[in-house]
Formats: structure tokens, C-alpha cells, sequence
């Protein structure tokens, strides 16, 4: 059995307002984050700072996202032991990891979807948000299957919190090629590959892009949307996608 | 020479506003982002990605604010070559690193400042947050000694634009322990440890703690301040040194 620890913790605090030089002390809650440790096949594969829930789909979306295993049904057991994520597929790690490492994604998924969906899917991300409601400290993500939610997760780390939703997302025999993702963070390379690995063809996020994630994205085949806040949007590759 | 790349750069996007149903396509500046290696004495310590810009700093407020070394004239050179920042200091890598990873810094600083003053600060780090306007992209930092500004950054990772401000107010023989830090990003505990590391007793930041930067903020003797914000702020740790 898995004893969860809580995504948020009490901590006295000091509130200073100076418009009416109120200063009160108060209990205020702070996102929590442990170290956790995924090891694939025996193999110690890398350690993340990660809030302290969703530990399987994080193992289960980090190995997917970063292109170890093609599909979930090729991981053969995913144990969660305290902090550590392990996890079994066939094959070795270090082929897996030389795969992974040269592997050129490309999503040619035919999938449309219209952009008043999109705000509205960013929308949702907002509303499931409970955890950075109360603390400010976390990222959102979510995965929607033909506008339905599949998979959605917080965490402190905005590359965890994808990786947890694609993880919840495969754990429910999603077809990626019909998803979009929605993110709270900004997205550089290493996040639109997340994308790009599972065949997810459209990103849709509420921050910014960096130079690098719109790169990768044009040349991974993935739309990736950002500033995707209220009533707008910004397209920076395969626009083909958005129905206006 | 050091030839340096711009921080931001011109993409093509799609602009969909769904209020008066207008799409434009259009020039939509995001930020840079490039691999940058820090090797100490020849041997590499770490790589980041980072923005293409204050290399130097980069490279002396990362060696002084993970503990490799105690001050900046503890650094005997620093040579930046194309992504490569190499520093030499005296001692083997061996036991620099493992000094670091043992040490327990407790920041002693007497120094108080004005609750204001901490406000003020957050409002020069926005209006110096250049790229950040532009882009949306980046993280800013700044350091201020006795309430001057003495060391600002912008990066696309909200570490390495704390470790640039700090290596900027480092180079220009800042007095740490008279020192506000101020950021824009969330503080777990390995932003906390930055301050703890170079003595700086106060940091400012707009964004929200994380519970291992509360504790670490605490044991190290910083004063933790979050969502410092126009007119109100959180004090975590060691309120003592703001006057109200």
C-alpha cells in the first residue's frame, strides 16, 4: 500500500498589507514537493522534485513522454514504493534510452478541433486547478479526448504535471492522436517533445512559448498554442488544425 | 570575443481573438533559449538551459551560490566560450563539490529594511523585466545592497536568473549581507539555498513559496518573503528584519 502524503502543508505566516498597515499572523497554505526517484527496469533513470500524488501516472507518463515505451501496454508493471517509481517493460534501459535519445517523433494526426473548444478546455484546467488555488505554487495539465477530460493533474513542476496527466491519460486507454493537451506552463523544447513522443497533435497553453518549443513543434508535426487565455490565442505552428 | 546571442527572437504566429472573431497572422517575439555547460577546473559540473546572455555572471553566481566557492576572489578565472562557461578556482573539483553538498550555511546578517522598500523593489524588477515584456518568456532577478540596485537578470529559468543577478552584484564587489534578493519565481529549497549560500538575508519574491523553501528558509536564518504584490506581502521566516 501506498501511504500519500498531502499536495499541501500549513506554515505559519506574517501577512504585511500596507494600505491600511494590517499585519496579521496567520496559517497559510504552501504546495508541498518530495524527491522522487524513477528507475526503469532496475535502473535508476532520473530523479524529479514532484508533488506528493499521482506517483504511478507520473512513472507511467514520464517514460511514455520521453519516448522509453511506445505505448502504455509496454510497460509490464509499475510499482510505487515511498518515493521511488519502478518501473518494468521489456527491452533494455539502455537501448530504451538510446531509442528515446535519437528518436525523431512526428504527429500526423488529422485530428480538428475548433478554438472556442480550446478556451474552453483551458477553462476547465483553470477550474480543476484546487491545488494552486490554495497554494499559487503548482502547475496545471490536462488531457482531453475529443473534448472530453482524460487525464489531469497538478504539480509543482510544470514538466511533472504533464507528464502525471499523460500517465492518467494512458492509464485510461487514451488515443492520443484524438487529444489535446493543456498546460499551465511555458513551453520550450522539452515540453512540446512530451507532446510529440505520445502522438498528442495539438498543445494548448495558458503561458508562454520559448524559441525552441516553437521550433520543435513545427518540426514534430505538433500545433502548439499559447497565451490561450479569456477569448484569445496564439498559433505557432500547424494552424491547420484550429477551426475558426 | 564572446560573440552573444539576442534573448529574443521573431516567430511567425496566428493571432485568433474569438471577441470580434479577428485572426491575424503576425511577428510574435519569444524568448531564446540555449544549452549552456559551467565546468569548474575542467571538469563539467552541470549544463543549462538558459538565455543567451550574461554568460560571466551566469558562471560566478552559479560557482558562489551552489558553495563551490566562498567568494568571487575565490574564482581565479572565467573564460566564456561559445556555450561554455569554464572556471577555475583553487582546490580540486572533487572536494568543491563535496564542500558544497555538505555545507549548512546560516545567513547571521543583522541588516533590516523598510517593508516599502521590499515593494519598491518588486516594482524596479518589473519595470527592468525588459525581455520578459516582450516575450512573456523569462524570469527576472535582482539584487539590491543598502536599497541600491546592484546586480538585474532576466532568464528563461527563473535559477539561472538568480544565479546571473547574483554573479552581476558578485563582479561588482557587493557586501551580500546588506543585500535584498529579489525574484520573480517560485522558492523551493534549492532557490532558497542561492541566498543562504552568498549571505543574503532577505528575499523578495512575487511568486509563492514552496514548503521545502519555508523550511529551508527557517533553518537557514533567510528571511522568506512571497507574493510580495503593489501593496501587501508574506513573510515565512524570520520576520525580525522588516520594519513596519
Amino acid at each position: 500500500m501506498v501511504v500519500m502524503l498531502p499536495a499541501s502543508v500549513e506554515v505559519k505566516a506574517h501577512r504585511i498589507n500596507l494600505l491600511d498597515r494590517k499585519i496579521e499572523t496567520l496559517r497559510e497554505t504552501v504546495a508541498a514537493e518530495i524527491p522522487v526517484k524513477i528507475h526503469i527496469n532496475g535502473k535508476h533513470a532520473s530523479t524529479l522534485f514532484a508533488s506528493p500524488s499521482q506517483l504511478k501516472e507520473l512513472g507511467v507518463g514520464w517514460a511514455l513522454d520521453h519516448g522509453i515505451v511506445k505505448t502504455a501496454s509496454d510497460i509490464t508493471e509499475v510499482k510505487v514504493e515511498e518515493n521511488n517509481i519502478r518501473i518494468s517493460c521489456a527491452g533494455e534501459v539502455e537501448a530504451r534510452l538510446k531509442t528515446a535519445s535519437t528518436a525523431k517523433p512526428f504527429v500526423k494526426s488529422k485530428y480538428r478541433v475548433k478554438a472556442e473548444k480550446i478556451l474552453e478546455f483551458v477553462n476547465v484546467l483553470n477550474e480543476e486547478a484546487v491545488v494552486f488555488k490554495a497554494t499559487g505554487g503548482t502547475h496545471s495539465a490536462a488531457v482531453f479526448q475529443e473534448e472530453k477530460l482524460i487525464g489531469f493533474a497538478e504539480d509543482v513542476g510544470r514538466h511533472n504535471a504533464v507528464d502525471k496527466a499523460i500517465g492518467a491519460a494512458a492509464l485510461r486507454k487514451a488515443d492520443f492522436s484524438k487529444c489535446v493537451l493543456a498546460s499551465s506552463g511555458r513551453q520550450p523544447a522539452n515540453m512540446v517533445l512530451k507532446a510529440a513522443y505520445v502522438g498528442i497533435p495539438v498543445i494548448a497553453s495558458i503561458a508562454a512559448p520559448i524559441h525552441s518549443g516553437v521550433e520543435t513543434a513545427i518540426k514534430t508535426g505538433v500545433t502548439l498554442i499559447c497565451f490561450a487565455r479569456s477569448h484569445r490565442m496564439n498559433i505557432y505552428s500547424h494552424p491547420e488544425r484550429i477551426e475558426t
